[in-house]
């Protein structure tokens, strides 16, 4: 798949384009789409809409939604024309994988999160993902920061557990670097087992050595499969990494930025609309299989496989944070999601892709909460206000009860 | 403009008065009476009363509002009598500027503000000014402060980004100044650019070697043509830089004590309620042309070309960090009123200055939110009430939906 060298950087686009073309009518693909389907109960009635290409059609729309209205619908898949994105039926896959909160259960069963991130500039990003995480439903959320995040991060909640485990270059000698790297990692290792999903990236700055240690964790984690959302991380920093490692536990969740940055940077070329859902593929199958759920207008998933799109219409309010309340949810969702597929005891080859259910469950949320929360406070709304309607909104699509 | 040495005080205050009328009059002067005029759409009806004079109106006053009845305005106008200072329609200018929350923006496009502010005493001020720029409709606000004064404003607020920069002179040894003082522009200079506007001042304390630094981050902000809001600065920090450098990007926001420590060092003179708006006009054109709102029971706003005022009445509670919540939300308002008037398109010697507009917008919306913290909290008012009520005042006055 890599560009050979010297090759006319269009003609490669051009056969990159074909083949994602090719996979988007190949029988794998459908077969995918099969599984995808089949995992979701049946549409209560038939949609009262057609989509331009069924086969295309991942979950049926949900027709309780009001931002899945035929017209909602249509005009995502119009942003992304003339390639195979379709809505997802999100909803429902947040009901499917919600794990029942049956009475017998004991603490950690639901999820046990872990966020790396928070430095001496950034504290409230680590924060945001980790109370989320509780928010949506998790047990346990921990935070790995550096010393000076911590006292911070600990004194906005009581309900986290912050280790204060990081370390920035000014807080390290040059001749220690190594021996306090190898004490970071053995530190943080002997955790990372207990997680069903770690979040890497919130409020992780910019220091080199920080970014260093952050590094030896991802590969440890990728060791360990333990699944792991990457949210903000400089591309230099994970992408080696991924590309020689294949890694299907990994979630990238780049920003229109960063995405670009990632497109130049794995496959030689810019950002093309046009074929958006195949770049998508592509880039996938290029870092070693992760998925990544490419956050805008629409959130569009891709874990080289299948391509899926959540377009429920959140807020118009865009103030920072939101991304890590994203990373969050998609991290416990995703523990939900593997824990569902695992218990379902479908053949291997069977198996729809936790991750790309999470990155479904964790976008809806998000954007209802932020729905709810820009009505009750309009132009003020700040992330803080989301994340107080993260639990009503998971209510309103799947009630506790049921 | 400056005094003649061994000339008369008296004959040149005369002089000045005398110039001052002259520009009231004059033909510059009647034209931005037009343009911000046109700016604005035309009243409902005409309204119930007559000012002294229409050419001194700024904007038509707004029937809506309980505090634009006719006494309100005439009793304003009446406290400036003698001098051009009329009524700002401050509720149409806020309507006009905010910007419609639109589908497709993305993070940023709604301001990023900064707060250069905070030292080991003061840490509330710099908050104050931080937040109520994000709940006034900010996408992003950062706070740069000293390292002790760092770990408590995070503290406050997940939602703010705070970086431990700035240094005291107790944390400095004599012979690292020069070296402490050059590092901490260039960290601040990495960021400046980002802003759409920065506020100078907020909890600055009065450490001599923090308010050189913030004197070079200044000049710094002023080099890059980044709108500064200067609140709270001895003026004998920025009056140099200031005096040296036409400044059309920079407002002061002085209360009382502050207006008239900067007309006897600018002006060599007292303040002479008489010739409130001449001398506020002179004093504008004397300090690089910057825009002056002066603080009191009405806020009188020049940028030396115009002079009109706000006089809604907030609350009689005077409690402190009022002043912050203004310079906050006057740099949001001024970031806006200056996209609002880029984006409008007119030849440059028709556009509104949209410092202006900013100072109006923001003194309507403290006022506002004060009158309803007040209803609310009576004596017991804090600051921290009326930054909750920001968010009701702006939707009171511009509904998100619109």
């Amino acid at each position: 798949m890599s560009q050979p060298t010297g090759a006319c950087p269009h003609a490669w686009r051009h056969q990159q384009q074909h083949r994602g073309r090719m996979w988007a009518t190949s029988r794998a693909f459908r077969r995918q789409l099969v599984l995808l389907r089949s995992l979701l109960p049946s549409p209560p009635s038939p949609p009262p809409y057609s989509f331009p290409s069924v086969a295309g059609r991942f979950f049926a729309p949900s027709c309780s939604s009001p931002s899945s209205t035929p017209s909602g619908s249509i005009r995502a898949s119009h942003a992304m024309a003339g390639s195979a994105v379709y809505e997802a039926d999100a909803e429902a896959v947040v009901r499917r994988i919600t794990p029942p909160l049956d009475r017998s259960r004991h603490k950690g069963q639901a999820g046990k999160i872990a966020v790396i991130g928070g430095c001496r500039e950034y504290t409230g990003a680590p924060y945001f993902a980790a109370i989320s995480a509780l928010k949506v439903g998790a047990d346990l959320s921990h935070v790995f920061c550096t010393k000076d995040a911590a006292t911070v991060i600990k004194s906005y909640s009581p309900e986290l557990i912050v280790h204060p485990i990081l370390e920035e270059s000014y807080s390290v000698r040059d001749d220690e670097r190594a021996s306090v790297s190898s004490k970071i990692l053995t530190e943080v290792a002997k955790w990372l087992e207990r997680f069903d999903c770690i979040v890497v990236g919130p409020g992780l700055g910019r220091d080199s050595f920080l970014l260093d240690c952050v590094s030896n964790i991802m590969k440890h984690a990728r060791q360990a499969n333990i699944p792991t959302v990457v949210d903000g991380v400089p591309v230099e920093v994970f992408f080696p990494l991924s590309f020689y490692l294949s890694n299907p536990f990994a979630i990238l969740t780049p920003n229109v930025y960063e995405y670009k940055r990632l497109v130049q940077k794995v496959l030689n070329c810019d950002v093309n609309e046009e074929t958006a859902a195949e770049q998508l593929t592509l880039l996938c199958q290029k870092i070693g299989g992760v998925t990544i759920m490419r956050k805008g207008k629409a959130d569009v998933i891709s874990d080289g496989k299948t391509v899926t799109q959540v377009s429920t219409f959140g807020s118009p309010r865009r103030c920072g944070g939101q991304g890590d309340i994203l990373s969050g949810s998609v991290a416990v969702f995703t523990s939900w999601a593997r824990h569902f597929i695992m218990s379902n005891e479908e053949p291997k080859e069977k198996r729809v892709n936790p991750m790309t259910l999470g990155c479904i469950a964790g976008s809806l949320l998000l954007r209802k909460a932020a729905s709810l929360a820009f009505e009750k406070s309009k132009r003020s709304t700040v992330t803080t206000d989301i994340i107080e309607f993260l639990g009503k909104s998971l209510e309103d699509i799947c009630p506790a009860e049921h």
